[in-house]
């Protein structure tokens, strides 16, 4: 199974054109196809800076050659419609998503010798603080080496700290392990696990969404966590301060529905009181070694993936929350999408991506920087 | 508000008779008064050798002589009827039990300048491992203390490792300390600890209900856990290895239905093993320090006392199970208390109980080794 060539290349420019988990573009995938949502970014004038910024970037996008770059350095472009598209990324549809970001990625830059969805089946993310302990990264080694030996993937960022230890856990138990980068595919970060990364990439899998040849960014960062809590079955936290971004990859999982489970430490260690907290308010579950993993995993997150969807096709009636918002937009004085937001009862990020899948649908029309407020079809059906 | 001297008198003989959390005496208790019971237990034939132990203990105690002996060395015998009883150690009455013990006590011997109500109204036992780690004894110091500077009491067993460093956590905050011990009121173990237990006795509560001059025992220790979890808002373990005494306190406690918390503590640690299980598969709540435990006892913990029950007399009424034992019962060919307790789908130490009460209530009869039959009133009702 192979989605089209117009559909890679369109969807190559869209990761050009748009950061990672841009909200308005995935609802616009999921509307329609990449080649029309393409088409339709191209030519609508742009009315705000969002518009503008991602209609240049488009029209500046090489696709063909970036699939070309990509693949003179083994590195493909993996789309919904491929065989090696993970379904279970499109449950980041329904994911309310974290500071803006939400959405299945546009397309992820795959280099490795396995097939991600072969590699991600039954996996585990094993994420946590950077700066950890040695305690810390004992136990992440420990554990992901003992899931490995037990035939799951170890899912990571590839960071300093827990990351590492969970890689490197893996490879010694010759287990499938992923590296989910922040960074395009044609770059490494952190460089000092340039020769990490490069093994994973030599026996596992190196994974990005963003786009060819851009640098890490925080909000990429945000976005890329996304993308480790919707490929594996579910998130094991081993060390994480308070406020540390492994809890955002928590977050993400939990929003997915996927179980969300801790190493618990020291409560005298700083780098253990986010995970504590994890247990102690967010429902996360305590694990103390890989088989307890195994006992909530196995049951549930074997299954998450076998139900393979088949390639969404972009539908043409409009969601749910998108007809929420349509009947909010006033006939004739435009308001802003804010207080769209307020009126519809959906979140603002939302809010703004149905606007874009209403203006592509021509039904609801921009008036310079005053506001929304419905087209002439619109107002007719109304 | 006290109780009669002759009840007294009566709940002193029967701490002679039977062991700490015999279910047999305390449901007697719970249908008759206590001088009704020993004067049952004193005349009844004893047809096993459970009730001529009684009988023969109770023709030999001296309750005038203990309550004597009591009073020279500073100790007074609490029963319910008195100022002193916490209504909390009524909740005993429907707790399921461990190794064929539970019950309220039939008293409690206290010294100490504290009133044992107003010390255990906001109260929390800390318990956890004799053979704990530096790091569990300075959490289980630390968390008492600042528990104590909040105003709350903190209630152990005197034990070496946790229980010692709870009782000194509360010293030093000048905060209530009960110290509940499994041996006679005239003896303290572990003799190691005489001097703290001297100190708890001169500024906090010593309590038990073990009779005068006993010795501890497995069971009475068991029975003791009883009484710590009953007294207090709820239970917080600090270290506990798998299959640790402190654990059974946690299970007494989830059976009054008091919050159970556990501090977690390395996963490499088999110190903490039994807490992680308790957190992980029993539905304790991870604290890390006061302010969490209090978090959960400030709702739940004050509030379980203030409903002070008053003495509940007692109640001719058979309660629900001994009903249920009692439709059991054949009329002619006597069956084992066993089978009973199977026919009944009530367990063993409970029907045990309950034919007891129904033997004291003139309705069944005991035939000699060969089990339980109806007694004629019964025979006529039916």
């Amino acid at each position: 199974m192979t989605a089209s060539h117009s559909e890679r290349l369109a969807r190559a420019a869209l990761t050009r054109a748009g950061e990672p988990g841009d909200p308005r573009i995935a609802a616009m995938l999921a509307h329609a196809g990449a080649a029309e949502t393409v088409g339709y970014l191209r030519t609508r004038s742009p009315v705000d800076e969002w518009g503008e910024a991602i209609t240049s970037r488009l029209l500046a996008a090489d696709p063909v050659a970036d699939l070309e770059a990509a693949r003179r350095r083994g590195v493909r472009f993996v789309v919904p419609g491929d065989a090696e598209w993970p379904g279970r990324l499109d449950d980041l549809a329904v994911a309310e998503g974290v500071a803006d970001r939400t959405g299945p990625p546009v397309g992820l830059w795959v280099r490795g010798p396995l097939d991600l969805v072969e590699a991600t089946r039954r996996s585990v993310a094993v994420v946590g603080a950077r700066s950890c302990t040695t305690y810390g990264a004992q136990v992440a080694g420990d554990v992901s080496a003992d899931l490995g030996e037990e035939g799951w993937g170890i899912v990571s960022g590839a960071a300093f700290g827990i990351d590492r230890a969970a890689h490197l856990g893996a490879l010694t138990a010759q287990a499938p392990t992923v590296a989910v980068l922040a960074c395009g595919p044609d770059r490494v970060y952190p460089q000092a696990h340039a020769s990490l990364i490069e093994q994973i990439g030599q026996r596992g899998l190196v994974v990005t969404e963003a786009p060819w040849g851009s640098s890490v960014t925080k909000l990429r960062f945000l976005s890329r966590n996304r993308i480790i809590a919707a490929l594996t079955g579910g998130t094991l936290v081993v060390e994480a301060a308070l406020r540390s971004g492994a809890l955002n990859t928590a977050n993400w999982a939990r929003q997915l529905h996927r179980p969300v489970l801790g190493v618990p430490g020291p409560v005298s260690s700083a780098a253990s009181a986010g995970v504590h907290e994890l247990i102690r308010s967010q429902g996360a579950g305590l694990v103390t070694r890989a088989a307890e993993v195994l006992e909530v995993l196995g049951a549930m997150g074997e299954t998450a993936l076998e139900q393979q969807r088949g390639p969404d096709g972009p539908e043409d009636a409009l969601g749910v929350l998108d007809r929420q918002v349509l009947d909010a937009v006033p006939v004739s004085r435009p308001v802003s999408s804010a207080r769209l937001a307020r009126t519809a009862g959906v979140g603002a990020a939302r809010t703004r991506a149905a606007l874009e899948v209403l203006r592509m649908a021509g039904l609801v029309e921009q008036v310079e920087d005053r506001g929304w407020r419905l087209a002439a079809p619109a107002v007719a059906a109304r």
